[in-house]
Formats: C-alpha cells, structure tokens, sequence
C-alpha cells in the first residue's frame, strides 16, 4: 500500500476502532504494520455497520481508497496516509484476547506462552523472528560463497556417555534399543571431512537434557562448520569474516580484526573464560602486594585480587556493603570483600586499616593505577575461585558505573584453552572442549607424563561476555584419538563400543581438520539486544522443559508403550 | 589449479598410482576432481622415493608446477594439464579400502553403508549430496524474494493418535511423560499463520516411525510452507512457480504450464492418484462395453477396464504369459488378465475368443481408439483396485514399449481429492489428507448427510508418477474443526486433549490459509535420476532403521533408564 489516489484490498486484524460519532477509525494491522481505515460522513450506511461490529482481532478484508491523511502520524510508516472505506468483510471473528496486543503488554510469562500465537503478533516480538530468519541467510550466503556445501546430518543418532545428557527415542523395530537426539553433529562432521567433503556447514538442531536455565533449551540451533586441510589459523578467519559478514549487513557496521586473548590472559585480567571487553578496569593480581601485614584472610590465602573502579570513592557505606553481599552470593561464591577508598584529597579509607597503613595502601592502588576518587575492590582465596568471582564482581561495577553500552560489541577470540580439566570427585580428566580437540603438536608429549598441562589447538568466539561460539582443531590420527580415549579414562572397549566407528574411519585416509559451531539462538539474541534466547525462538519450552501451549510432553496409550516395549515405573515405586 | 606455468599447492586423496618406471604418475583425487601429479626423470629422488611409498587413499599435500599434459583427457575438467611434483608431504596413511573409490564399484550396500565416508567419496555419490545442498539454495532463495519468513518449529513436540506412528522421547524432568517427533509442523504452521506470519517456510526434517520400504526413511526432509489470505489458486501458482524455478535453474529448462486433473479422472484415466503422463496409454472404461456375452468374470465384474498396448499385438504367448504373472503379483492384485491382440491384417486374437466375436472385439478396439498392431489388455473387478491395477499395468506396459525418457519431466496438479476415505475395518472416516484440510465450501452441508461424497481444496504436485508435494486450504474456522473431529470419530474430550490448543488458537482471529509440503528427498532423488532417496541422504538408515556404520539404535545404560522412569520389557514377556 502506498501511493494516494489508488484502491487497494487490504487483509489483517483489527488492532483497534474509535468510534468518534460521524468518523469511525480503524487499525489494521498486517505482517507490514498498521494502516488506518476511516468509514467518514460519505461512507455508505453498510459500511459504518460493519464497522461498528468489528472487534478487537477480527480478521477482515476491506476494499477503499488511499488518501492523505488530515493528521500525519511520521511514526509508522503508512502514518502518511489513510484508507477510505468502500468495502469491509469480516473473515474471521475473535473472543476478547487474554492480552492487548501491543508492543507494551504480553500478560505475563505463563498467559504469553500459553497463546504464543497472540504472542507472536506483537512487532515486537515477530521481529525478533524476521532477524533470526535474515540472519540464517546471511550466514549460508557467507558460507555458500565460500564453497561450503550445506549437508544434513542425522537426527536419530547414537546415545554417548561423554557431555550432557542425551534425550533417548526408543526404537519399536530394534526392541530394547535407543537412538539419542544429538548434542551436536560433531563426529558426522568429522565423517563428512574424512569422506572428503572438505567444507560443510549445517544449520541444525541440537538436543540437550539438561535442567533448564533462562538461556537453555532442551532443543536449540547450532551454526555447524568444518574444514579440511586447514589449521587454527584458517578457522578463526573465515569465522571472523562470517561474523563481520553479518554486522555489516545486520547492524551496518564492521567491527573490525577481533583480539586473540589466551585462556590464561582472560582469567587473569577478566576472571572469566568469555571477556566482556567493552570496558577495561583489569583484575590485578595482589597476591604478592599485600601479603605479611598480619591480615590473616590475605596471608592464608592462595590468590588475593581485585579491580579498581573509577570515581567510586564516594561509595556510601550501604552500597559497599550491599557489594559485600553481592559477592558472597552462592553464584560469586567470595567470603567477603576488601575496599580501599583512594579519596579525592589523597587519603585513604579502607575496611582493613587495622593492618594496612596509608604508605601500604599506597602501594595497592599504585598496582591499580589508581587515582584519587577511585576505588579498589579486592577478594582473596582460591586462585580460580577468586578470579571467576572477581570477574563478576567486574561485570557489576561495570554495569553500576554505567560502562557498558547495549549497542556496542566487542567480540575476541580465546584461545589456547587447556586441553583438559580434572575432576576431583571422579578423579578423571575431562576433555575441555571434546575428546576430539588436537593437542598443541609440541604438547603431544606431555600426554604420557602430566596431561594437565596440556593446551589446545581450541579457540571460543565471545563478544559482550558471552559465548558465541567454539571449535578446535581435532584429531585425526586413529592412534592419537585412541590414546586421548584412553587419558580420559576410557576402557579400550568402551572407547571401541561407542566411537569405533570414528576410530575405524580415521586409518582410511583421515585428512587434517577442524571446525567451529556457533550457537545461533545466541547470536540472534545478542543482535536482537535481548538477555534471553527464548524470544528468539518461535515456540520455546518452559523451565520445566515444557511447552505450555500445547501441553506436552505429555502421557501416551499404553498400546504405544507396549510396542516400544516399554514399561514406564511409578515415581514412587523407583 | 588452472593456468600451466605457475606453481600450485594441492591437498587430497591418492586414486591412483602407476609406476612406469623412469615415470611415475599419481592421481590426487579432492572435492573437486581429479589431477594428474607426475614424477619424471627430472624429479628429485626423494620426490620418486616418496610416491614409491604412497598407496591408495593416502592423505597428501603436494607443490609441484603446472604444466600442458602430453595426451590430453578432455573427458575430466583437469584433463588438459598435470603437476610435475617438486614437494610430497604424506599427511595421513590409509589401510587397503573394502572397496575402490570410484563411480561403478561400492562393494556392495551393506559394506558401503558400513563405511559410508568412503562410499561418500564416490564422486557420484557427493555429486548427488552436492545437488541437494544446491536445490536448498534455490528453493530458499525464491521463497526468500517472495517475502517468505523461514521460520524454525519444535523437534520436541506432542503425540498424536493420527495419521502414521510417531517416535517419543520420554521426559526427564516429566517423569511417565513423553514428547514427539513431529511428523511434520502442520499444526505449528497453521498457529504461524494466526500469529500472522502471512507467508512461512522451512526445509525440516520429519519423522515417521513405519516399517520402511526402499523409498522410505524414518528421518526425512520437507519443505514445509503456509499462506495466509489466500486460495487454492494462489498456492498452486507459487508452487508451480518455485517447482519450474528449481527446473529452470537445476535442469536449465522450463518445464511450462502444469496440466491440473481431478482426483477422479487420475483414477479413471491412469488408476493412480499420481499419474505418470510422460506417455499417453490412458485406461479406458470397458464396463458397459463388454458385459452380456456370458463370459461370467466380466459379466459379474463392478468394473472393466485396460489398456491399449500401441505396437504390441506381436507380443509372444511367453510375453503375455509374463504379463499374466504381473498383473497377478499381490501388489497389482488382479486375478487375471485378458488380452486381444489386433492384428496386422485386421484380425483378432484373444483369451476370450470363446465368449466374443471379431465383430465385438472390434467394438472394444473402437473403445480404445485401436490400430492394427496393437495389444489390448483388459482387467476387471472391483472398481478402485482394478483401476489401480490397470495403472500398474499401464507403467508396466511404458517400461516395455521404451515410452519413457530418464529426463522427460512432466509435472502436474492433481485436485479435488475425496475429503474423507471410509475405513472398513474401524469403520470409521479417515482425513484423506489430514484433519485440517477444508472442505469445498459448497461442499459443507454433506459433513451433516453424507460425508463420504465430500471433496476437499486439496492438492498433490506429482511429477513422472511420483508425489512430490501435497497440501489443502486449511480450516480456519474452530467449530468447523471441531464438527470435523466429530465426522473423524473423536469424542469431544479426544479432540480437546488431542488439538485443544489449535480450536482454542482459531478463536482468537485465524485468518484464511492453506500451505503445501514437498518430500525434500524425493524431489532431489527425482532431479538426480535416482529410483531411492537413500543415496540423497548423507548417513541413510537400512530398512531395519539401523544406520550400520554408528551401530544404532543400541541398548543404553541401566542408570539411563532409572533417570527416565523406564523398565524395557523383554520380548518374550510381552
């Protein structure tokens, strides 16, 4: 609809009548946006009927005339114009919605997921859908053009022990037997490479059952990618291509050569394994600063460190100690917090004065590189521990002090991540990132003699302090894959049972290869500036892994049960 | 690798080497063809050292230079030149393959499927993957310019007792619970196009779990799509116009105009609801024709029918024994067949000589349109499957006489399908294409008095004999729906446990819609010349739904089971 002077039909919903005694106005809103219908003194007695019996979302076809409007709305963009009633069908009545559908009201959670279909027709909202849409097809535009073939991957796959838990389906044909759902298309990617596809991608879903947090769904969507013949190297930079790729076309901006940041760099400097880097103020390490004055927590402790928040001198006593609660939060995990007020005329003001004098205090903001009317943060314990709570202790005082811009982004990659983790209660190594990641070549050694040591060829995309995406280098060598099965405690036979068929595939002629996978429901939520991923996702499940709407999962016949050869146990009875 | 004269890097699989002895040639085999790599006698010995030790499917990255070939191959694109070898680098062995990677030997299905990666690397077989990586392009790219939102629905959905069985998943954190692979989006779609998404996409997979024929996966691929605010008309032309699209672009011409038939004269004229009208050879109705010679089988048959066979009266006894056989094989069903040869000289010669004269076999032959030379072939029964077994016989018959071509592609719209099939068995309707299908308006009042003599806005795209898409005007109305559970036999607490949350949906303004599916693995199997969709498919399942070369389905872990509240009963206790 555009130009005044020409008849148009028009289908939608009627977003709102106002009857105002000779003139009645209505909104029609469309997949486009609203356009309003007006039924004047000179429109026929049917018209101004039918217009006095349409409701809040009925469905309607009108027939009228464009025209300019008396009153320009500059905020919509058919705000110019108006149509002038010749026609109105009413195609579908609706019962009063449970919600206004507009911009500003939804309900609530629990009535806006129950009718995800009123939902979804706030702009808002469908939004949110139509960039996740755009983006898909920009990423297969980058990737098609650069000689990536898109190849489906199986959905009904093999149940392993290794990761999160798998959602199982029991097959009716095979009794007793199980396919899993995948947690990703990992080893299939890496048939792909072996069968010498050489650069595939996949926009896919993957499965994980997992409990559920704000930013987890039991189903979500990967952008998965693998290459051949290439290294660590190769990856980062078509993947940093494909990212500026789509803020170029999405936000119209590029945003440069990404920094590559070392694990062990982004722990010390930003407690975290995803660096938000839109503001600076670095953790310090203090461990050698302030040791030996008699302050027992400081002297005892592993690791002491802290950040310096500019101009937050003038802290009151309640938000320090709201600070202080803040960080003894289960999710911080600190057993109290130190401060240190370097004053505008110089003085110093601390929680610990008893044991530090102005002369030591000195010295601690001059390892911040404090100036006056700043204040320094400082926790202490365990050296991890104490950098991850730091860290968020970090990301407050960045959003306190007003440092984070929501249309900025920042994205880095981490890399050199170690290659494995110990695990005390199970006294094991786990894989990092997967038992498929390659070891550093000239690490390799170190697999026999103190594997903890290990790095790997692995590399995570983070931008904003979130994890957009990660990917190694992998194994290739069926001697090598087998060893890594057997540091992380694999039998010879498990590892047989459960990835022979990868093993196996590997002595035929496996080419050098690595990849990465994004996690795209993300990605569309850090574009789209939201904190969760499920409004960019059409119909998400709940907490509890249910989808309200249509009330599943749900229980099914006996009959199908006893097809699959299932039985299911009564809670009780467990 | 193009120009002769420069220096290339190439990475790839070893195909072949042939040791000529001062000469030694090897063919690197990568995604994108064959090259010839040569050692002569100006090699380095090292270099004629290194390909002495390479073997099949090695693994190499090699530098060499460009240069003309002395005999040329113009048969592959590389053809023209060869790399004299300056570096061998091997990067990986390969133990002897269970079979050699080229077009004509795989091994056998089985050991194929077993090693799929290596069967993957056949370039017809990638050519194939490559085709459906490509047709997915398009089909995006026109539904994109047409303003369609590619929009993603759950894979963890809900069961339902219609239409083929589902696969469940039980639910963890639900425990007796259990989702469902979605056969297809269907109800998803139609609350897409309640919440006003006016045109929606997507290329999903889908799942059926029935025992699986050769063209049947229990994991498949569709292209799923809705409309809203349309007819039958508008979806048939934008459909026709993606289908020609994918030709225009895929085949490189214009298939023109699809012909459109009704259900019942596919029925009549070809016995199939998906005709196959590369060649003519329509079935002729015989019944009144024939009937009142005491040739008892006719006389009290519902229906006769057959087929005009042009050229065939030379057909030996042999022949037409064959044929009697054919038609006689349960999946054609009749019980005999009868034949009257219209000779060269005018003649007749029939099975049934005893009970006609030439002078009434000249009247069937008229019926038929016959010329001297040609085969009668007739069949009778009950009306439908004696149809159906005519149209077997009839696609027999065009096999025989050579009257269709592998890239003739003749597609058409098959419309107005009966809304409802009567099963004898349950003794109750069945949705002919689903539950949600409309009725022609005209139509309605029937659902009240007879039920069976509806015919519904429904539509199948078939191409050569094959169904490639399908799909129906949509319901729109929530009481309409509900009165047609009620004819499916529902009770109304079925219905609202079953599709509760789409009458619900529909009272809230559904607008007018309708939609289509195409079977994504037919449509690429049919495009690449193939009878199966298994070899369209990267990792297939055998018809056990086993993929061979994963090991799966399998037994999980007995803590797996607990976790999900799940006993497997063992077969023999059932």
């Amino acid at each position: 609809m555009n130009h005044a002077g020409s008849e148009v039909t028009l289908s939608g919903w009627v977003q709102r009548v106002r009857n105002l005694g000779a003139m009645t106005f209505v909104d029609l809103r469309d997949r486009y946006g609203i356009t309003q219908l007006v039924a004047d003194e000179t429109a026929p007695a049917e018209i101004k009927e039918a217009v006095n019996h349409l409701g809040r979302e009925f469905v309607i076809q009108i027939v009228g005339d464009v025209r300019e409007r008396a009153s320009k709305n500059s905020k919509i963009p058919t705000g110019e114009v108006e149509v002038a009633l010749k026609k109105v069908t009413i195609l579908n009545q609706s019962v009063v919605p449970p919600f206004t559908i507009t911009e500003d009201t939804d309900g609530g959670d629990e009535i806006r997921m129950k009718h995800r279909y009123l939902d979804l027709r706030r702009e808002n909202v469908r939004k949110n859908l139509e960039l996740r849409a755009k983006m898909a097809h920009y990423v297969r535009n980058y990737l098609n053009d650069q000689d990536f073939i898109e190849t489906e991957t199986p959905v009904l796959i093999k149940s392993t022990p290794e990761g999160a838990r798998d959602f199982v389906v029991p097959s009716r044909m095979n009794p007793g037997e199980f396919y899993a759902l995948p947690q990703s298309p990992q080893t299939f990617k890496q048939l792909l490479m072996v069968a010498g596809f050489d650069r595939y991608y996949q926009i896919v879903k993957c499965f994980r059952d997992e409990d559920l947090r704000a930013d987890r769904q039991p189903e979500f969507t990967q952008i998965d990618c693998e290459m051949s013949f290439v290294e660590q190297e190769d990856v980062l930079n078509m993947f940093e291509g494909l990212t500026r790729h789509l803020f170029k076309e999405l936000k119209g901006f590029d945003p440069g050569e990404f920094p590559r940041m070392p694990y062990e760099e982004a722990m010390e400097k930003y407690g975290s394994d995803k660096p938000d880097i839109r503001f600076d103020m670095k953790i310090h390490d203090l461990t050698e600063t302030v040791k030996g004055n008699g302050f027992k927590v400081f002297d005892e402790a592993e690791y002491i460190g802290g950040v310096c928040a500019s101009g937050a001198a003038s802290y009151t006593r309640k938000q320090l100690d709201a600070l202080t609660d803040f960080v003894k939060r289960p999710q911080v995990g600190a057993k109290g917090l130190v401060y240190v007020k370097y004053n505008e005329d110089g003085s110093f003001k601390s929680s610990v004065d008893k044991f530090y004098s102005a002369e030591d205090l000195k010295k601690w903001s001059d390892a911040f590189g404090a100036v006056p009317g700043d204040l320094l943060l400082v926790l202490s314990g365990k050296k991890e521990a104490t950098q991850t709570a730091t860290g968020i202790l970090r990301l407050e005082m960045g959003k306190q002090l007003g440092l984070v811009k929501a249309d900025d982004f920042r994205p880095l990659w981490v890399v050199d991540f170690p290659l494995l983790e110990w695990d005390e209660e199970s006294q094991r190594f786990f894989a990092m990132h997967h038992p498929f990641t390659a070891p550093k070549p000239d690490e390799i050694d170190l697999l026999d003699t103190d594997p903890g040591r290990i790095h790997a060829n692995a590399y995570d995309l983070v931008i904003n302090g979130v994890e957009i995406g990660g990917g190694s280098v992998r194994i290739f060598n069926s001697e090598l894959q087998a060893k890594m099965f057997k540091t992380l405690g694999f039998t010879k036979e498990e590892a047989e049972k459960q990835f022979g068929f990868l093993m196996n595939a590997f002595k035929y002629g496996a080419p050098p290869h690595a990849g990465i996978a994004f996690g795209f429901d993300r990605l569309v939520s850090l574009f789209a500036g939201l904190d969760s991923i499920r409004d960019v996702i059409a119909f998400p499940k709940n907490n509890a892994g249910r989808d309200v709407m249509i009330d599943s999962p749900a229980t099914i016949a006996d009959a199908q049960l006893e097809e699959l050869f299932l039985k299911v146990v009564p809670v009780e009875n467990k």
